[in-house]
């Protein structure tokens, strides 16, 4: 009977990878270079090879390997197929098929990486409790992921968990980079928060303690670091980040009306101000039937990817 | 082996009743008032009545049904508990347990009346050809349904597929049924859309077809009669009330990706305008991944109720 299997969370610098046993216990963990020469084709070879290796070492046969779960930065149809990953360099191609040609017929599953590590977070992190979640990572864009029924809602095309270009701006100027405007992520990203700062800044000349930091160097951590030292100006760009925040999952509990939404990615290592602020703006406009959602921090980190990718192929 | 089944749409006023082939062709059709005396206590016993009474009719034993399926106006549940109908009297108890006693024990799957008509689109109509598929239901309020990969999703609370409760316009100061303001509903239901007309005809007195209407006459539907002979400002009623339901669309997209989008509800009768209108507006704010997804017209009218009440015990 096999009892282990592989999680591998793919990103354009390097590939973290795990070994579990199907009980979700993380063996040992590793990572390996991302090779993105040549329109990405060494990619899927060296990750074999690297799971292979560690199968020597550890004295585990393919008869012991469940499977290979991956996650992919960008969209993955629900067979596998992987439809252009400008940071990889890939085209268009079974991802799933071509992996496990390579690892001599081990079954692998793929899906997108935002999706995986809100599977992640769902199996053994911060929404294990729960048999529905939504997850949305504040990082340098923002993404997410939606699980029901302790599965992954890909979406019709990969786009399910798009949670940063839902729109909650009517009136926006700016592009976002999808091309849209108003899109979440232009509020509520690290990039996002900066730049409202910025522009908050620039609005007057009152007193904030952000001043003392060169413009170009704000950034979301600042923001909150000054916020919790009840600097004014850094709270009111809190208050508005949370507010579009709050905005987004009004909508989306709306939609799936899920039982916690995880908030993870760098932003939320602001800690519990993010969450306070979050959830009391939620619970003002959220469809009656859905106030009281649990708002939690992630718990598994940079290691959400890895934990979702291993529960895909359980 | 059984053979039948039958679907109910439960409403205030009467109960819809339908008796099919497990494989969906309906062969009678007949309804049942709905006595809401008594916080609603007969109901349950006459429904139970009335599909005895059809069984010894058409000569149908108890082995030769599947169950029963039943569509309540209020949530349900995903293990058939409904927390107060109070078009219906009742309060907190389990209606597929009770139901089921009351026929003997013939399985009994209850859903919200709402997704289950989008189960009805997505089994035997508009959305046949699709595994996903979001219903709005555009009519005195707006409802929806979420269907992934077959099936309803219920939310935590029973409270997903709420389109109608979907925070669109972050001004609103009039409140909605729900105590939100902004909602959906407010703009895109019959009553939202002969609101918006109201509000847009009080602002100036230039001409209009809809000025020959009394105030208090003004529905949907002369609005859209209006814009279809070409009226300057029902079209534009028409425009803005698109507008809000595209930007339901869009978060809808981002969040759940669904192939199809099916509009029913007595506002759907303005047929095509309404799709072109929404389509056109929809695809200018959709996420790229997200534009081109179907949206079509609801097919079973009515009858969307019962075939998906049936659809639920399958």
């Amino acid at each position: 009977m096999a009892k282990y299997g592989f999680g591998l969370d793919l990103g354009g610098t390097t590939c973290k990878c795990g070994l579990f046993t199907n009980e979700g216990e993380l063996l040992d963990k590793w990572e390996v270079p991302t090779d993105t020469s040549n329109g990405g084709v060494n990619i899927l070879k060296n990750l074999a090879a690297a799971v292979k290796e560690k199968m020597a070492e550890k004295n585990i046969s393919a008869d012991d390997v469940s499977g290979v779960g991956i996650g992919i930065p960008g969209p993955v149809s629900g067979d596998g197929v992987v439809n252009r990953c400008v940071n990889l360099g890939w085209g268009v191609f079974n991802v799933e098929k071509e992996f496990s040609d390579e690892l001599g017929g081990i079954k692998v599953k793929a899906g997108n990486d935002a999706n995986v590590a809100a599977l992640g977070e769902a199996w053994m992190g911060a929404a294990k409790e729960y048999s529905s979640s939504v997850m949305v990572t504040l990082g340098t864009g923002v993404g997410g992921g939606v699980i029901i029924n302790d599965e992954i809602i890909t979406g019709a095309a990969g786009a399910a968990g798009e949670i940063g270009h839902i729109r909650v701006n009517y009136t926006e100027e700016m592009t976002c980079g999808c091309g849209n405007h108003g899109c979440l992520e232009q509020y509520c990203s690290a990039t996002g928060i900066a730049r409202l700062a910025k522009i908050r800044l620039a609005m007057n000349e009152d007193e904030s303690g952000l001043r003392a930091i060169p413009t170009e160097n704000i950034d979301a951590k600042a923001v909150f670091d000054e916020a919790k030292k009840g600097d004014v100006v850094a709270k009111e760009v809190v208050k508005r980040a949370c507010e579009y925040l709050a905005q987004g999952l009004q909508v989306i509990s709306a939609v799936v009306n899920p039982e916690a939404f995880v908030i993870g990615g760098g932003v939320s290592k602001a800690g519990q101000i993010l969450i306070d602020e979050v959830e009391y703006r939620f619970n003002q406009i959220a469809f009656h039937g859905c106030r009281n959602t649990k708002i939690i921090l992630a718990t598994l980190g940079n290691d959400a990817g890895i934990y979702g990718a291993m529960k895909l192929i359980l």
